[in-house]
């Protein structure tokens, strides 16, 4: 049994960005050779989020606009007023976006690969971009 | 240290369906006789999800009032439009569903049984049946 | 490699609460002196959450009238319905949110202390208090 760390960066384009991230997240894995293990795939910031779904750009339209149906850009946020708040950027919706969307896969490894169903992606949302962001992953297994 | 991996199928047999698995998981991890560890549990699919919380028909009569309240059947999803998406199955609503939910349950792994609360069960949604899942499930520990 | 349990107590004091519990799972982890592992937190309870965000004043009470909103306090759930119900505590909003929110936080652990982002803080949600609540937590690693 072994455990591992790794992590990648990735630049968001568009305030609003989803993206598969399932190769990357192989690619960062495979050298460590897993045959039966877990992975961690966390990001370590708190306005974008990950989760595994299909990636199909139809059903990306619909996620983002129930997101925004959900956490409205504007909404009187207390994070945004700066009569109250220390936030120089005014991006509650994107905080309340990331708890709501989650930020760890835990994924299953098997011959050095992540245990996904036919049509499961990792996915990434940005919610609050264009930014650098940091994946951090953890391996462990035998 | 040990790592594991076992899985089982399970047949829904409604569009919508919440079942209590607690019993399959406890029984599908016990023969591993993990004293201290934890145990991954997964869907492989897109459409159904995993989560813990108290298993109460009446309870579960409002999680799914809940999820049909904020992600009604019918929204006009692009996923379900056949002009612009090649899915079959008008389905948008299940997979953002699942989204909300989540698919992945970890959970503590105490003298070979999982570490959960009087009140807590492994929880399975169907949300697009009734089909036939795979439950995939990552034992470690020693 | 090695595999370790641990838990703490809080007490909430008003129905709902949002706190910082980063130092409490640090204090809690710390002893264990894992230089590369993962740590999974989580509450045994089903009326109370645990995620990662930026523990901010006006963010949390932003995320309070979400949870509000999305889920409101009243709402005619079955689960509060003493004639369809034997639930002796109304209480069926904290479930709701509960699920939302989530239950489980799996981060990574290096040099002995978790792997958090700048701004990323251990937050905890009592959504049915006040009471006192168990954190069960796993840590695995080298």
């Amino acid at each position: 049994m072994r455990a591992f760390n790794t992590s990648f960066t990735l630049e968001s384009t568009a305030r609003t960005e989803i993206a598969d991230i399932t190769a990357l997240v192989t690619s960062a894995i495979r050298p460590f050779a897993v045959s039966t293990g877990i992975a961690l795939v966390n990001t370590l910031h708190t306005t974008c989020a990950l989760f595994i779904n299909e990636f199909q750009s139809a059903l990306m339209e619909d996620l983002r606009g129930l997101i925004e149906r959900l956490i409205p850009d504007s909404a009187g946020y207390c994070h945004d007023d700066p009569r109250i708040s220390d936030c120089e950027r005014g991006n509650a919706r994107a905080h309340l976006r990331a708890v709501l969307l989650g930020r760890t896969l835990a994924v299953g490894v098997n011959d050095g690969d992540l245990t996904l169903g036919q049509f499961q992606s990792v996915i990434f949302a940005e919610l609050d971009g264009p930014r650098k962001r940091a994946i951090s992953i953890q391996v462990i297994g035998e």
